[in-house]
């Protein structure tokens, strides 16, 4: 009666290298009063993941713990309940940490219909969705005529931000790292333009797209497209700083452009990371399911086989390797 | 029947060189219909000047022109007028220029009671007090309890900031350039602490300051105090940034901290310059004329002689030589 868990056993340097996850097996608990035991089905592999295994304490959320499974979110179902709330057959989603099996008290877990599908609930419902709408319409407040743009903008997050602005009747630019990228954002996404900001002239096609300036930028990734975004925002633009990608992995990070533009063009520059807005997770969710039952939203995903992929689809988000949202299947 | 104004004759490369600004005698005008002459009495010198006469087209208010009389704000009285409003005698306050005198239709001028004496006005009332207002009330929006630091804290903007956080029940850090501003700041002013930038133990000073970490930062100045402060930033602090006198001057602005900071500290910067918001000049006015009148700011001026000595007195912004609020006194 064992389980998989995958737990950290070392902090990254700059590299996500094989040694700092493990595989280990785990006996199987019994729900005391109050908990419950769920059999997870789907995990999602997010960039976050990345900061929770540093150990910066300053950082949003603590960081793993040397030792203790690694965190991450995921979908399962109740198959032992001491826990009158989640009787067994419950459908759950949360943090419940790269397992196959985890206990609950229920603390920070949703309860999720059975109907939904697992990519649709991974890729739109939970943190790739609620954060997209948080920094949409809570950070950068767009509105109709306005011209937004957004980096990773193929991950999960940028894909989501390009169409909710679409459906508000703003220009949508992305940036991707792929023509194969680009293509998907223009042709079956509805983006205005997707630049990809390896090409050697990007700064150029940056100003083919918005001969007018940007007035919204939401930022997932910092790098080489970083420069020339910011300064081709419009006086009183917006910037949401959602995630810094390119950035993670360097043993230094670059720094931020002069803040001589920030006084210039009046920007406002807000981060944000969802952990501080949890509590809005059923409004967000509710928002973003009547947005997928209208058709509003389209996505992919990357689906892994079993436990054991998750390292090396880790690594695939900071190669910028995965086309569409990561999502491990157990 | 002439008078002298100074018109700018070049653009800043870098430094503000002696062959930018030049003198030049001007036939008096005649006010027609709806005008006034106006014969100036004391001009104000701000950091803001430096930026007016770059050729910044994207900057927040247009580049003063080649040839025209160079802008500042300065009071003065009524002698000539063909404008009911403003009736021979009155007192004004505005962007008349570096002038003795100026011809106005009244657009953008403020009338100032006689009693008021002309320091505590340009110190005050004026660019410096609405500054600092704005960017205390409406941008950082304090809270009793918040540890605030300022940056060019003895300069016009600076130490009113340090002053209204005070009386607001705020910790203040003030950052000085010398050992005699960062004492009046204590001694005078009230602030908690007061840290010379040019200490080499800045660091050491400043977390000993603010051993909880800061919540709100008032930027005037950018160099190399910026980066220490924006590192002991605590999680959703704010950032005001009002001016960066060091850098100004540089041929090639310095960047700013890498944007990780702004992620997991969950900040918000914001960058703000007084023309947007000079629709709401009554109404601060009249707020720091109480603060004034309950004796809640204290101010002090360098005043320098004649308009000649304005171009030399630019320098001193720049050079941080000055002590208090740069008049001239005609």
């Amino acid at each position: 009666m064992t389980y998989k868990a995958i737990t950290l056993v070392k902090r990254p340097e700059t590299e996500l290298t094989d040694d700092l996850l493990k595989v280990i097996d785990f006996s199987k608990p019994t729900p005391t009063d109050g908990e419950m035991l769920i059999k997870l089905s789907h995990l999602s592999l997010d960039p976050a993941m990345r900061g929770w295994m540093s150990a910066d304490e300053k950082s949003y959320i603590p960081p793993v713990k040397l030792g203790d499974v690694m965190r991450a979110s995921g979908i399962g179902e109740v198959v032992e309940s001491k826990n009158e709330n989640f009787p067994i057959g419950t459908r759950v989603m949360g943090l419940m940490g790269l397992t196959e099996y985890a206990l609950s008290d229920g603390k920070g877990l949703n309860k999720i219909p059975k109907e939904l599908p697992a990519d649709a609930i991974l890729s739109v419902i939970a943190l790739p969705g609620i954060t997209a709408y948080h920094g949409v319409f809570e950070v950068l407040k767009p509105e109709k005529g306005q011209t937004l743009i957004v980096t990773a903008a193929a991950g999960s997050v940028g894909s989501l931000v390009g169409q909710m602005a679409k459906n508000l009747g703003l220009t949508v630019i992305g940036v991707a790292g792929s023509e194969e990228k680009c293509q998907w954002l223009t042709e079956e996404l509805g983006f205005d333009y997707a630049l990809n900001y390896k090409d050697s002239n990007f700064e150029e096609q940056l100003s083919n797209a918005a001969p007018n300036g940007i007035d919204l930028f939401f930022e997932n990734t910092g790098g080489v497209a970083q420069g020339p975004i910011f300064n081709a925002m419009n006086p009183h633009g917006r910037i949401a700083v959602c995630g810094l990608i390119a950035e993670y992995n360097k043993t230094e990070a670059s720094p931020g452009p002069s803040w001589i533009g920030i006084i210039k063009k009046r920007l406002t520059i807000q981060g944000f990371t969802m952990p501080d807005h949890f509590h809005r997770i059923n409004e967000y969710g509710q928002a973003l399911g009547e947005m997928l039952e209208k058709g509003e939203l389209k996505y992919r995903t990357h689906v892994l086989e079993g436990l054991e992929s998750a390292p090396k689809g880790l690594n695939l988000l900071f190669n910028g390797e995965n086309k569409g949202k990561l999502i491990i299947a157990l």
